[in-house]
C-alpha cells in the first residue's frame, strides 16, 4: 500500500502541544509504517523547535519515528534565532509556505491545528 | 455532476459558531445536493457537540442536511466526556487527525476556520 | 512548467500581517512567474481589505504582483461593510467557503495561517 503523506502547519507557539499530540495520535491511529509526516513551523512557532524547551520530550519521542521537523528561515531571521539553537534533527527550509505548497502539489494532505 | 466533498476541521471551542456558519453558508452557496460535508472536532472543540449547548439550534438545522459530525475519541477521553453526552447524530472516530488524512487522501477539500 | 496555485484563507483580522507576509515570502521563494495566488477573507478578516488601514502598504505591494484578493459577501453583509469601503482591486465572492472549495477541487493548495 502507498503511504499517507501528511504535512502539519504550525505558526503559533501556543499550538505546540496540540500539534505534537496530533502527530502522535496520527501515528497511533494509522501506524508509522503507513505514514510520512512533516511538520513545518513558521512565525513564532519556530520557537517550538528551540533546544531545551517544554516540548523536548515529545519532539525526542517523535523524531526517531521519522517525523521530519522543518523551520522557516524567514521566521528564524525575523526572530533572531540561530540554527544552532534548534534541535539537531531540525531542517531549515528557505520559506515555510514554499514547503507547504510544494508538498501539497505532490499530493500531501495538509493539517493546520 | 460529481459532488464537492469538504471536510471542516475544528480544534478550538471558540470557533464553534464560525465553523457552523461556514457550513451553512457553503450549503446556501453550492446547494446541498452538490455537497458532501463532514465536520471533524478534536481538542476542546469536541465540546461543541455536547447536547444542550449554545450550538444546538445550528447543529439541529445542519444534521438533517446530511452534514456528518465526528468527534475524536482521543480528545473525548482526555476531557472525560462520554459518548452519551454528545448529540445522537455524532459519530466518534478513533482519531480526528486520521479521519482528516483519510478524507484528504480521497480528494476531499479541507477547510480549517 | 505548470504554475503552483495557492489559496490563502484568513478569517481573523489579527492574522492580517501574518497572511500578507506569508504571501510575500512565498513569492520571494518560488517566483511570481511560477505562482497563481489568491487570498480569501471571511469573518472579521474582511476588514483587512478596508481602504486606508494598516495593511495598505503590503496590499498595494502585492496586488500588482497578480495576487487576487477576495472578500466574502456574507461576512461583509453581517459586518455592514459596503463594497465601496474595500480597495478597488478586491473581488467580492458570494461565499468565501464556496471559493475555497472550488479552488481546492481544481487542485489548488490551501494554506491557513
Amino acid at each position: 500500500m502507498d503511504k499517507y503523506n501528511v504535512i502539519f502547519h504550525i505558526d503559533e507557539f501556543a499550538k505546540g502541544g496540540m500539534v505534537l499530540n496530533n502527530i502522535l495520535n496520527l501515528i497511533l491511529d494509522m501506524g508509522k509504517e503507513n505514514l510520512e509526516i512533516e511538520m513545518v513551523a513558521n512565525g513564532d512557532a519556530v520557537k517550538v523547535l528551540i533546544k531545551g524547551n517544554e516540548f523536548q520530550p515529545m519532539l525526542e519521542q517523535l523524531a526517531p519515528k521519522k517525523v521530519r521537523f522543518c523551520a522557516c528561515a524567514n521566521s528564524l531571521r525575523n526572530l533572531k534565532i540561530e540554527k544552532e539553537q534548534l534541535y539537531d534533527f531540525v531542517d531549515v527550509v528557505p520559506a515555510g509556505v514554499g514547503e507547504l505548497v510544494r508538498k501539497q502539489a505532490s499530493g500531501w494532505a495538509y493539517i493546520r491545528p
